[in-house]
């Protein structure tokens, strides 16, 4: 039997905070980085990437916890595990121990997305597709026995969340094709990093509108006269039809948040994401009403499935967020699209870092396809950071992610890169260690 | 001017799994560990000890996470980290890149809990009193100043706190009298653990009841026989004055768990504990109003201050099981003390594990002396293991905790033990390996 024979976990760090790329009201100096895990087997050619997205200090953190989570697969059968990658996800989740230090959250939850994300990689390119059409050719009963929905059954049962998929079946094969034309759309954060000067701001919003984009999203928080000074330049910029975001990545506190989106209200945002705590459901759904018609966004840090099953029923939230390497990998994914599609919440998932971008576009591919079979309000973040990392990178041409069709899920990075990037003896921070003494 | 000096972090684990002491529905086979925190200074014998709790695997994560977070604290001037704790907590809590790991849950939480107890207990032994006794001497304004209120301004704001400490200003010195003559009420826990056979169970209920105990609390969850048969025999010990408690440990969803706890309505539970998710605030919220009169009780994973807010605002609680170690710190706890003091509801916090109830008898009597100055509804948990590894063992008699006098928060153990059951290379696990070829 094939097995897997290997386990390698790198923290890979990129030097972000040199040029403020990603800087925000909450995280002024990340160096983005990636907990990376490979599994490779013992069939010629055939390995499994992954990882979990964080922006620094604590990626070590995130690394040895993977190579804790990834021990019980060392050995194992390939085609059994990529055969019920539902009882592999359980498995590897109930190890009681390292459950107490969540459960399902934190540093043991962003690991077991590391390496759980490795496996739908591996289990994608053995079946020789990318990994939005291996979910696209799952059955509803394959989709739910992979989806993780335990805690989630007072408002969606197994049953109910087949008969939803069941309801989507009969298009697949035509928005398939209609994706492949148009690609799937996505909106750009490059220009609105709260570091960037205004004239920065203004040339990359232009840029942004001349290469088709129709949504534009500014990070803001930290200063309102600031935010209104950016928020002028970049609705200037767009005009009256193009959207605006606005991003406080969670500096506010609830009453703070109403006063201050209010005060913004007057450039038309379509949405404020991350008003507030991210743990904060009541506090969302308070904004919420408040704060309309702009809409409320959340999930980058959407901790797990439970988060968002209250998010869905308190009303709280217009846009769902969710992170592709937050989430326990695709089998807790695969829960949240169901939530959301069963409280009709549109999902506009969370990208940039390193490789996100790489991720989310199976995921929204697949949500349109299988799962909520809708683009009203929808559409994907991209950040044009970090991608020539990628053996696969994503591909986005006017506004709109091309369908990837490379197997797996788009995960691996170069070999170059890791060994330049790898945190602390790579190349690269040798090498600025030794210029810096750092 | 005095300073910090070093950081040193043991991961300590004892081997519980063999007894099975700890054994519940979720947790079958937990081995009690702690990441334990010395911060040592310049001051002749004067140390700062803390930690946090874990089960097993992973307290190495919390080791690494804790050094990370105590790094900053290296050099300080002790006087002032000691004379502004607020201040101290929120540097720590702030680092952002640490910060997008959880915010506020998981390692680097428990991690942020492990360092700040160890600063609490440094200032309380500057000071030469226990932690209840610093903390019961400081005015509302300072109490205010060193409690993390932030996302909790929606509900409390530092007013409203400063005013509700205030009304409880005149009576403290009587109800510290009070409090030396009675001890402050406990539960036992010790009786109930699901690996026990029915005779154990019987012998340590009758055991309980004998050493003036009114409360004894029973695993369920597992199998809903075992658990009529065991809710028997225990309320027969007790007969009908007598408070039974029974705690699931998370392994419900909130449909099962309505319908599990209604099956044992007949054996007059005072609460069911952890009936699900323990971030499920909706959840448990449905259950409380589905389960009623029977009291809703969770806490001991309530991960942060905005988790337990929510659980208040959506009248989820009967009882707040908040958790020394996994919130951060004192300044954490004492938000969650304000937030229930405020929506009235009883903290009846966590013990058990490794060293929590030496922590938490410090926070039961401070409560009842400075924040809700009420005992109606309260009783703290008690579980008599493991107790002998530390310098300062909390004392209980008739049911009742003995208000500790040694300076500092109990937090220190002996040396010995750290050398025995350091892992992996303490005598115990490195003799172990020898014999077992673990």
């Amino acid at each position: 039997m094939p097995c897997i024979t290997s386990v390698e976990v790198v923290d890979i760090r990129f030097p972000t905070s040199l040029t403020q790329d990603g800087s925000d009201a909450m995280n002024k100096d990340g160096d983005y980085s990636a907990a990376y895990v490979v599994l490779s087997t013992d069939e010629a050619g055939v390995s499994g990437y992954g990882f979990t997205f964080t922006i620094g200090r604590g990626n070590d953190l995130c690394a040895a916890a993977a190579r804790q989570r990834a021990e019980p697969l060392i050995g194992r059968d390939v085609d059994e595990l990529c055969g019920d990658l539902g009882a592999v996800y359980r498995e590897l989740q109930a190890d009681s121990q390292l459950r107490w230090l969540g459960p399902d959250k934190g540093v043991i939850h962003l690991a077991l997305a590391a390496v759980m994300n490795a496996v739908w990689d591996l289990a994608a390119r053995r079946a020789g597709v990318p990994l939005w059409r291996l979910l696209a050719e799952m059955s509803p009963e394959q989709l739910v026995d992979a989806a993780d929905l335990r805690y989630l059954t007072d408002v969606l049962t197994r049953e109910q969340a087949i008969t939803l998929l069941a309801g989507r079946v009969s298009g697949r094969k035509q928005r398939i094709q209609e994706l492949q034309t148009t690609g799937y759309p996505c909106y750009t954060t490059s220009a609105g990093w709260l570091g960037y000067s205004d004239d920065k701001l203004r040339a990359l919003c232009e840029e942004a509108v001349a290469e088709g984009y129709k949504h534009v999203k500014l990070k803001v928080g930290a200063d309102l006269n600031d935010d209104i000074r950016r928020c002028g330049i970049a609705r200037e910029v767009l005009g009256p039809d193009g959207h605006l975001m606005i991003d406080a990545n969670q500096v506010w506190d609830v009453p703070e948040a109403i006063e201050w989106v209010k005060a913004l209200a007057g450039f038309d945002p379509l949405w404020i994401e991350e008003p507030t705590s991210p743990d904060d459901v009541l506090g969302h759904a308070a904004i919420r009403k408040a704060v309309a018609p702009i809409g409320v966004a959340s999930g980058e840090h959407g901790m797990n499935r439970v988060l968002f099953k209250q998010m869905f029923q308190a009303g709280a939230l217009d846009y769902c967020q969710l992170d592709a390497a937050r989430l326990g990998s695709v089998n807790e994914v695969l829960a949240v699209y169901l939530l959301a599609a069963w409280f009709d919440v549109p999902v506009c998932p969370h990208a940039g870092g390193v490789g996100l971008c790489e991720l989310v576009q199976h995921l929204s591919i697949f949500d349109y396809i299988a799962v909520s079979g809708s683009l009203d309000n929808r559409v994907t973040e991209y950040v044009d950071h970090l991608h020539e990392h990628f053996v696969n990178p994503c591909v986005v041409h006017n506004g709109a992610y091309i369908l990837p069709t490379a197997p797996g899920y788009s995960a691996e990075m170069h070999r170059e890169s890791l060994q330049a990037y790898s945190f602390p003896n790579g190349t690269y921070w040798a090498g600025r260690r030794e210029t810096e003494d750092l």
